[in-house]
């Protein structure tokens, strides 16, 4: 779940190693989200191998989001490139503490490791940020599929009392996530 | 986040800094999840402080259950010293695999660093576990109560397009949260 | 000595690789000790694996005991099941001041990582304690058997200026270690 | 040298600790390097403390450069918003082996920690790098000014010899450095 | 346990912050074991807070010692200056095996985090080392004055048991370590 | 770059494996430097892998030095056994100070882990130095060759800015390190 690449003889290294192309490209936002995650961490760069960082480039059609999730091994800081963000992370328990800040281009913001945070576009333009994260692996668990659109799925029974709501509610949940949404 | 305790003077150091009583009561399960963790961290251990593990226990009712949560410092061990836990872990994107277990008195299981996770008593009667962290100050994230739950609250728009369902069904699931619940 | 483990592809990962059964059955400790270890780490769990913890169940009969020991590389919690124990552990140079307690079911104890400590068993019937350590290959140097039953010995000279005795005195506790006790 | 921030209360964390504005803007270039880093670390935001990541802005007139340094703690990655840029890092001894790469807007490149590595801007316009680095202290070494400017100077006989010319070579070099730039 | 010490300002850091005298110093070998270690560790120089590395000098007198130890955060990898020493460490269970070496002057030898190790003077003249060790704050436990010579003592039948001999031997063996032995 | 050794595996360890000879031995230092660096690293010692330490020697002629270089993963803590060094190191950006003392026979200097350091033999002697570093895999960027000796060299305009010196003064400097340096 962690490392399991092998580092390449260094005397072999070359400069493809430590690259990658791209990154301006606008993801394509068309999808149920609005929203589109780019990822440049060691599975684009082997390079990276070790070395404990990664990037990102988040694009957001208006109104799309990068909905509540969390790096299991990483930090987050974020900058905005285009457009306007409303962004948030939660503290852990018990005091589940929303903190939230609407960003402008220029802006930064920090998602502290493992809690969990998102974006949403609330500007009338596509909005670009990119982001690094202090691992790279940093790994993502978008928290509504891994809940309700895990393979298989929670029984819902468990759900229903986790969430306090009656299975048909969480029935209702659960048939949305039998996508594929990355 | 992380650790702003103050080491103490090795020499004054003494064995109840080392020390917590109480570990075979049983914690109070009436509650509408129907369990309850009872924490042995930094927090109640002084001497933990920068040493990288904890314990709790954690008691379930019959029909009871520690919801979906997360551990955003730590990986944790659980063995079960009385009933019959079904428990699991989701793991993060893209797949987001279901891995279940059926666990028995003296089974042993795993949840990895900061994925999500859940035990829910299948039993008759209460059943009782006793885990470990990976950190002397690992931090819960219930997902229901930081996702629906947290003060303020999120935004519910922001929630009805992360779990792609209209804003009542959000609404109900944040009524639900407006309680005291650790 | 660390960590010669390799991860296996998450993509294959299962339930099992997460999972280990029987840590309610009781050791035998019908040895000279009369106690018994039972390791659950990633010589049991697989997937253990970088996660840095780990659990064993310690079984005392009356008078038994887990002699003075230490983790190379761990620091342990533990907490008392069943019995009563005495425990200690010693601080480093120049002090080597000795902390003890005397616990009962329930009470949760700390060895900090790499210091001497030992529980002894105090009570008229068995024990039962289950330890978290925080690593998942800890180690375990039994002061005893390392120093008078390590294969080969140790020169009797050597362990005779350390110890302040004659080697009559050394001869008769290496005498002792020459049995396979783990 | 490394971190003697202290942490704040969590419960008193505000948006604002997490948070900084203005890196949209272009750092002034007129200088001698034509160029500016813009740095967003934990002395630009506090909640960044023990988090392992920062983020700076680099701005390069035409013909600018950020010349050869290091991050004493840090790997870079960085990636190209605007421009093109010749980039390259050099490997440890004995080998000395330069890695470099051409590179336009939307290139992303890693510069590995502690290696010597330099940015220079080969387009006819401004170019604009936004770059992460795995610290939230990364230091920065300017080779050039810390060798040949440091404050007192090092001994112009240690310097003649290390570069192998003679003294009146080194005074020439010193004397470039005994400016304010950063 | 490990490590109190709070940074000071880098802009007031000076070099005798980074500076020990005396290392050349022959250590007083006239005591028990006919050994002396002289420690330069982040209590000798403070700006060795947070770096990870200490060094010592040991002297030993012909026959003298220094007794099976460990330190409990750090490796030690130890060059011999004059003399002739034979080194060995110990294995951890099951198998404690005993790995020894004489060393000549000019020989390098490792002893691994956490393990039982010795050196003793087997030539006739005084042996002098330099070792260097993976911590600021490596700690030393000298395990007959931890066992045997703790402040209060250990009890005696826990001691009588751990070592397999009658209380008769573990007292004679505590009566040797209430002096000051470092 | 960092550590792609394998573990051996434990029981078919040997006391070899942990075992180097020769660091009496005055290196050649009849180069242009004057000085010569005898390392015993994990490349040496299989043993020291992943145990984060390893040891040089160091040997300078009179008006020998070790040039300015950096270690970009360890801290080295040196000592002296014969002669007087001149040793200094530059703290970072903005401040770039430098940090001198000379040593004589004794002394013990701390270089953190990064910042660019040297040594200079100050007496009419051969000097000798022991030094430990915080990595079993420190690395080493010796300055001047790095930037003046890269394969292939770094583009003489873009030192020429860096130096704030013109080409021809760059050429000069490129033209010495043509050779083998280690």
């Amino acid at each position: 779940f962690v490392n399991g690449k092998v580092c390449k003889d260094p005397k072999l290294a070359q400069a493809n190693d430590f690259f990658f192309a791209g990154l301006d490209k606008p993801g394509n936002t068309a999808n149920a989200l609005g929203s589109r995650v780019t990822q440049v961490n060691v599975a684009q760069i082997a390079g990276l191998n070790t070395l404990g960082i990664s990037m990102v480039r988040i694009d957001y059609a208006p109104g799309g989001q990068n909905p509540p999730h969390t790096h299991p091994r990483a930090t987050e800081i974020l900058t905005i490139l285009e457009g306007s963000l409303y962004v948030g992370f939660v503290t852990s328990n018990p005091d589940n503490r929303l903190i939230t800040k609407t960003l402008q281009k220029g802006d930064v913001f920090v998602f502290p490791e493992g809690l969990i945070h998102f974006q949403q576009n609330v500007g009338y333009k596509n909005a670009v940020a990119i982001a690094a994260l202090s691992s790279q692996n940093p790994g993502v668990i978008t928290i509504a599929n891994a809940v309700f659109g895990s393979k298989p799925a929670i029984n819902s029974n468990v759900l229903a009392k986790a969430f306090q709501v009656d299975n048909k509610v969480v029935n209702q949940l659960q048939s949305q996530f039998w996508m594929d949404n990355n």
